[in-house]
């Protein structure tokens, strides 16, 4: 299959991340994207191409524009305030603390817009995000114009952008903003499947009380696992959306057997369903040797992964989202797609 | 008056605070506290007492008794999973992630019980927070037992921590618990009235439907001031509370002439509501030169503070906040105190 990718990616290059009571340097990294491309490359996957501008009309069909005017001149605002390094968010509006005011300080206005602390928004992000959709959207038009199968090699990831808020290393939502073009250019109902090791609580939140598009996600349970405050079991959907939000959360430790069960059970959902097109956020964090998850699957068990997914004959697009084993993370993606590419043909 | 003070703050002694995108060491520290009670015994204010135990009843009475347990082992918890270094949440509950779910995990049950990541909880802040609690009610006890005002010398402050919430410093809310306590212990009506630079987020979400506690706060618009999501003149209680919440948001450079204003405005309510004990949540960011805040009262506006606040004739608790200017933060503060001494005998 053929691949979207555009080193503007490289726009995205924190260089510090909140984690387990201190700073890192962020698991989110450049050099994820450069190491898929060469695998990709190496194995002769297919073509490489570069995303068409699709302009920000396909975002703001699911991001609320001042969450997304926010993202543009976040990092100007913070330097403005004469605040060093990268923006990052130190309070936020929660349960008792819940004014519909939007802040006017920077300060207030980044807690406003986020969802998390751990990701920062740094010079350049926003340009990053706005060519990783692109890359999604190219991805997607070409499956939508008769390609089997395309991967949109995206970076920043976008699952856990919610429709107006940002992160887990997420700004705009590509799997949800190719899902809406989708919808938006012929397809009528439109499957998207979350195969992140973490919960994509922004496809689900943009998409809740919607039934033309099915989302379904198999992910570390909140209950231990980031995000934790969506992605359980008993979120169903709500009023035209019911019934068609799947959670399958899964403890820590879980083999590639009993996740390959939910996948199972997650496709005849799908199929039954009979969307146009299958939309599959790629996250490969769900690899044994991952730094931050807790789910055992091994390199092989991504082919078999490309395999099962080829099975249910959909015109597919792949949108990467997570995966932070980094020397490993280019050949389990190409697995993914390789298997999916010899069952497909 | 007296001063109710125990050197059990310095169990209070976290080494990082987020600030303006990075790491710096917490502008609310153990000689904060130190310097108070320096100028106290140099200017002979008056007594200084220990604080007896009063327990976890009376904090109970307005926190959450799983908020309380997961501040007593949040330390314990997050060493437990092997993180370094002090807690942090990153990542909480928000307007697009609002399970009811716990999170089991000590990183998302922070975020759960967080409203503001730049408090670390550190090992011996429970300890600290409960003799800062202990503070309060010994100092509340004093005058509802006859004296006519007392001051409790709290460390950490109290007046960001919400029901179920901690941040901004905070941990348990010590003026609500006195206040409560007050209420149980005789008083019908107390007043509240927040003087500290930050709005008291946590006294107003405590109190917000009820008609037994009057609180009032003069502090920088929620627009440009932390906490940021609460703090606006439009909230003015709820049910049976409605209209007894007063709020006084004020711009940058705000000057004691100004404040001053606000300051009458909420003496004339509070005398229209005749409690019968006063709480003063004693915030001293609000002097010129605190290195976080934005107002610009001077050392001597605050002898008149005290002065103007002795001419309500109440039964007074002091309750000590915030106020980050280290050096002079003993001065300010008993210059209220003595302006009260002075204008009240
Ligand atoms: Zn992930
Ligand atoms: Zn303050």
């Amino acid at each position: 299959m053929k691949t979207v990718y555009t080193d503007k990616h490289k726009l995205r290059d924190a260089k510090i991340e909140i984690h387990e009571g201190g700073l890192v340097a962020p698991f989110e990294c450049p050099r994820r994207a450069e190491i898929i491309l060469e695998r990709i490359m190496e194995t002769g996957l297919g073509e490489v191409v570069a995303p068409d501008d699709f302009g920000l009309d396909p975002v703001l069909a699911v991001h609320d524009a001042g969450f997304v005017e926010f993202l543009r001149t976040c990092a100007d605002e913070w330097a403005a305030a004469g605040f060093g390094g990268e923006a990052i968010a130190n309070c936020w509006p929660t349960r008792t603390m819940n004014s519909p005011h939007i802040p006017r300080f920077i300060e207030g206005k980044i807690g406003y817009y986020a969802l998390a602390c751990e990701t920062t928004i740094s010079v350049g992000t926003y340009e990053a995000a706005v060519a990783s959709k692109d890359v999604a959207l190219t991805a997607t038009a070409l499956v939508m114009n008769g390609e089997r199968a395309a991967f949109g090699l995206c970076r920043p990831p976008g699952h856990h952008a919610a429709s107006d808020q940002f992160g887990g290393y997420c700004f705009l939502n590509n799997a949800a903003i190719a899902a809406q073009y989708a919808r938006d250019t012929g397809a009528q109902r439109v499957a998207l499947i979350d195969l992140d090791f973490h919960h994509g609580n922004g496809t689900q939140q943009i998409f809740y009380d919607r039934d033309d598009v099915l989302f379904l996600s198999i992910h570390g349970d909140p209950m231990d696992a980031f995000p934790h405050f969506l992605g359980h079991a008993d979120e169903t959907g709500t009023g035209a959306g019911q019934g068609f939000n799947v959670n399958y959360p899964l403890p820590p430790d879980t083999p590639y057997a009993v996740w390959k069960e939910c996948l199972d059970q997650a496709l005849a959902r799908i199929a039954d369903y009979a969307p146009d097109l299958l939309i599959v956020s790629l996250g490969l964090d769900t690899y044994e040797h991952d730094p931050i998850s807790f789910f055992k699957l091994q390199s092989e068990d991504y082919t078999d992964c490309g395999r099962t997914l080829a099975g249910l004959g959909l015109p597919t697009v792949f949108v990467l989202e997570g995966g932070y084993a980094v020397e490993e993370v280019g050949v389990n993606t190409v697995n993914v797609l390789q298997g999916f590419d010899e069952a497909a043909s």
